[in-house]
């Protein structure tokens, strides 16, 4: 359980111990500096704080700081500016950034962040237990503190209702495996609230493993109230990040949740969940998450420090702010002996800001070691070397070639009545109609007048040649085709366009660069971001990955007045068979609320 | 860790998770009741509780609860009615009441406490590892939840000192022994903050396996201040309970400690630091522990609700003070998700109170079982068959009869000048001062007219013959003799009189009942306390021990015009070789500050 960074090594404690005291010299002296206490919501003015190895050895008074100085001690002036723990990020989807675990952390260690709990939900769809296994082993040697929480909902569907090809479950069989790893602290948010509620065996017997194991476990409950929220919370499952309203937060706290209050990317809950926060005097059970963040706004707008800024502008006090992304956090994972606080026996998580009500990191040290010093960057972050197997993840084996972009009736003229799915770009939701398109020979056409496009999810795991085609209407996009393997959960391959050509341009560059997100128009690739890592992240340098990113969003808005974001988001979750209404896996279309497939084709009217 | 009262039932949460949403009929309801939330200091007016089995399914409107009724569900009317969650008392030596874990059960569950955690410190320094497995295996079908904190200093002084026979020794491999045990959830208060500061590796061992074991580790260390308990803290050790003034408890809550607010028999805290709490919004790190309580004030005050009733006469909000009792220390234990709340997925751990201002426990539910139910008993308290080696520990072997009770010099007459231990009744201080005393024959007598009575401290444990004899001035004791097996830490036999004779029969009367305290005058015994287990626990029925110490208590006050409790607790310190200044041990008369024994005479002057 977080063992790797909190396990108790007695030379290193007896250094400490001594440096305390000041029989030894401090490694580093943080001399005359404000420094905040969340957990006594105070500020400490002109203190120092002495850092030996990895730990804080204690805060004194400037006057007696000289027994801990040598001429081997670095002396880091703090005046006139406040210091407070590093930000701790209690749920983050890594893969959303587009970063893997070395390019994340480089970034967000800028911003403050020093700890995050991952949930490796996404690469555990595309590559199971060995996916989890690898962001554990990745994040070892960062300065960045990676927690884990394992997924608890892989696949996303029954894989005996057979609605699409699912490459690996995760069952408490392989959470029992996993928890014996190193920094394994919680069991990620058990979305599958149906089963909970109905008291599932299989459920229950993961909880059972995570309570065991001694995990904490998080879950996934949007709109749930009243006595199935209680349920929900009487398996076992004691925090929630899915509230969007002040009546569902304030509920879900009263009975015992921990509100994880979440400002992402694309879910922006702060605003309305902070009244809960102004209301009381203090809320223990609350803190801030992320979520999902991608690599454009962790450059352009920072990570947690974005959070605790927004939520000092809503109105709340500075310490207070800092306390849900610190102290609370702490609590919640159980680490309040090793982070959160800046107090003696504590890791050195230090964060600079010249100001105090506009948060600004300029140097930030982690596990007592400087990593941005004024804002540069002092350490270098050796990229990982993972396996062959999770950088060359996209088979679609002889499909490549047979691969059919146009639904087929029959092989004559005429109108289809076809089951369609309709979007709103930057909405999750779905709705399913039924449109009138023509069939030439049999194919079935896509409608441009009524914004009626192709879209295709293919397997592109196991290499099995499964794939269906169906319409999407209402996505706007404007170029000839995208395509992608991010595509919730079971991150197949999703391809939506206007022509076929198009989409097989599309289809082979993916194909080509194992795994991303490609846009192509009159047959040529307009902009790409190569995702390698299970055909999810970047193994670039995050400073490269950013640019790949801006590039493709000035590519899509100058040249097809395009919003890349919305598009991107739309289609990844077009193929999520556990969203309402109608959603399109590799083996067809489902109809979500009746959980089954249901056929393209509702009727045929020969010409 | 705890594990036993959490461990995860699947067939338990699935009747729990059904019950909560209707489908299973709750096993109680608790209706139309006011109900405290200390996690969001609310009171929820006129709400219903669901419980099913061992725990809370879910708080619910009154109109809604009908679905949660069957003809077997068990209805208790709430109205005018405050319903709180069972107390949590973080620190307590059940030894200390004289009653053993089973007795001490039934009195505080009377008084609204459902979970403690106790340091078995006396048992342990008399039976060693045995007496920690049997407090573990005696609670165990207890319905109070009793956590166990292993002692973290058996014996109080090095062995290889040699100041005192010392029975047994509980190093880091006993603690990774013990820890595997149930419901193991802490190391206890590490009194030797010496050895911490100084990073001594027998410590430090100890804190590693502590670490490692996941438990957490409390602290003593009354007046440490500035590096020195920055040094202590870094050590990891992040709690206290011996903080006494305002200054000392807000300096140890910047630094991180959990301050544990102590309100005992002996030791009252909260007054002066009920002023930390009263001056913040809020102190997360702060909770209210009994230290040690005697069976008197049990009875006749209370346990902790005596503290929290005390804590709003001081000023502060009733729902604060419930939550330092009952939300924060579970949060210390890391148990929040299973008590300290009243919330789905709980204990139901449920008192009632007629009155919030003033709490007074009348129906008492733990684990979901009526315990009391309007100040009546409902539960049968099957004694614990204790094994006959915990029940025999008084063994002076030949020395029952070769005790002497007079210190001599020599065959002479004349005056001896003797270190002698002072005392103050009531305190825990002595002071060493030089006497003259009459020698006759070689026997140096007591003296009446300074109050210089005799005392003896001779080896209980090991029949090993090892006695020594000294003067202890300034008890003012006034009967013929005091005997007792309680004597901190090692629990010899210790008896202090005016006469050979009286100091006899209350020796032998302490073999005949092995163990306990007795009061002899004339060579009758006038008053007695059996304490069968151990030597320091009765094991008859609270009411029964009641009853023999109200007895004492009067015998002492009437016949004598004595105060018991200073005298019991004086008498019971002068043995403890770690308070300054002077001590006497088996081994003789100890110099506490040098650490080493002293002579009883310091000159002798023949007549």
């Amino acid at each position: 359980m977080g063992s790797f960074f909190t396990r108790y090594n007695i030379e290193e404690r007896s250094r400490l111990v001594q440096a305390a005291s000041g029989r030894l010299p401090a490694d580093i002296v943080i001399a005359n500096v404000n420094i905040v206490l969340p957990h006594t919501e105070e500020i400490l003015e002109n203190h120092s704080i002495i850092v030996k190895d990895r730990r804080i050895a204690g805060i004194v008074e400037d006057e007696s700081i000289s027994k801990h100085i040598s001429r081997e001690t670095l002396i880091i002036d703090g005046s006139n500016n406040y210091v407070f723990p590093g930000f701790i990020d209690l749920h983050v989807h890594i893969e959303s950034s587009l970063l893997d675990p070395v390019g994340f952390s480089k970034i967000v260690l800028k911003h403050g962040t020093t700890t995050i709990v991952a949930d490796p939900h996404e690469i555990a769809n595309v590559l199971g237990v060995l996916g989890v296994e690898l962001f554990a082993k990745a994040s070892v040697n960062l300065p960045l503190k990676i927690l884990i929480d394992l997924p608890s909902c892989v696949p996303a569907t029954d894989p005996a209702f057979g609605l699409e090809t699912t490459p690996h479950v995760i069952s408490d069989k392989e959470i029992e495996h996993l928890a014996c790893f190193d920094n394994i602290v919680g069991l990620g948010e058990v979305m599958d609230f149906l089963s909970v509620v109905n008291a599932s065996e299989k459920v229950l017997r993961k909880l059972k493993v995570a309570s065991e194991k001694g995990l904490i476990v998080n879950g996934h409950a949007p709109l749930l109230t009243g006595g199935l929220l209680n349920a929900y919370i009487s398996a076992g499952i004691m925090s929630d990040h899915e509230s969007t309203s002040y009546h569902e937060g304030l509920e879900k706290l009263r009975k015992g949740m921990w509100l994880y209050i979440r400002e992402g990317s694309a879910w922006r809950d702060l605003g309305e969940l902070s009244k809960i926060l102004l209301e009381k005097s203090d809320c223990e059970l609350c803190a801030f998450v992320s979520d999902d963040v991608n690599v454009y706004d962790l450059f352009t707008q920072g990570h947690v420090d974005r959070i605790v800024n927004l939520a000092i502008e809503y109105g709340l006090d500075p310490v207070k702010a800092i306390k849900y992304a610190t102290f609370n956090p702490a609590m919640r994972l159980h680490m309040e002996d090793h982070i959160g606080m800046l107090a003696p026996g504590r890791i050195a998580d230090i964060v600079f800001s010249k100001n105090i009500k506009e948060i600004e990191p300029h140097t930030v040290i982690s596990n007592g070691e400087i990593i941005y010093y004024k804002g540069e960057l002092k350490k270098t972050f050796p990229r990982y070397k993972y396996p062959e197997e999770a950088l060359n993840t996209v088979k679609l084996g002889s499909l490549l070639e047979n691969l059919g972009f146009i639904p087929r009736i029959g092989e004559a003229n005429g109108v289809a009545r076809v089951n369609t799915i309709n979007v709103q770009p930057g909405s999750a939701l779905t709705k399913r109609t039924v449109e009138e398109l023509i069939v030439e020979n049999g194919e079935i056409r896509s409608d441009p007048s009524k914004d009626i496009m192709y879209v295709v999810v293919a397997d592109r795991h196991k290499g099995s040649g499964s794939f269906s085609v169906g319409f999407v209407k209402g996505l706007g996009f404007k170029a000839g085709a995208i395509a992608q393997t991010i595509a919730h959960d079971t991150h197949n391959l999703i391809v939506s366009g206007w022509s076929p050509k198009d989409m097989q341009v599309a289809v082979q560059e993916i194909v080509r660069i194992q795994g991303g997100i490609v846009v192509v128009n009159e047959q040529q690739v307009v902009a790409e971001i190569p995702l390698k890592l299970a055909g999810l992240m970047s193994i670039e340098e995050p400073e490269e990955v950013f640019k790949k990113y801006v590039n493709m969003v000035e590519v899509l808005r100058e040249k097809y007045g395009l919003n890349f974001e919305s598009y991107f988001m739309t289609l990844a979750l077009i193929s999520l068979p556990v969203i309402p209404e109608v959603r399109i896996t590799d083996k067809g279309l489902v109809d979500v609320s009746k959980g089954r497939l249901i056929p393209l084709v509702e009727e045929f009217f020969k010409a």
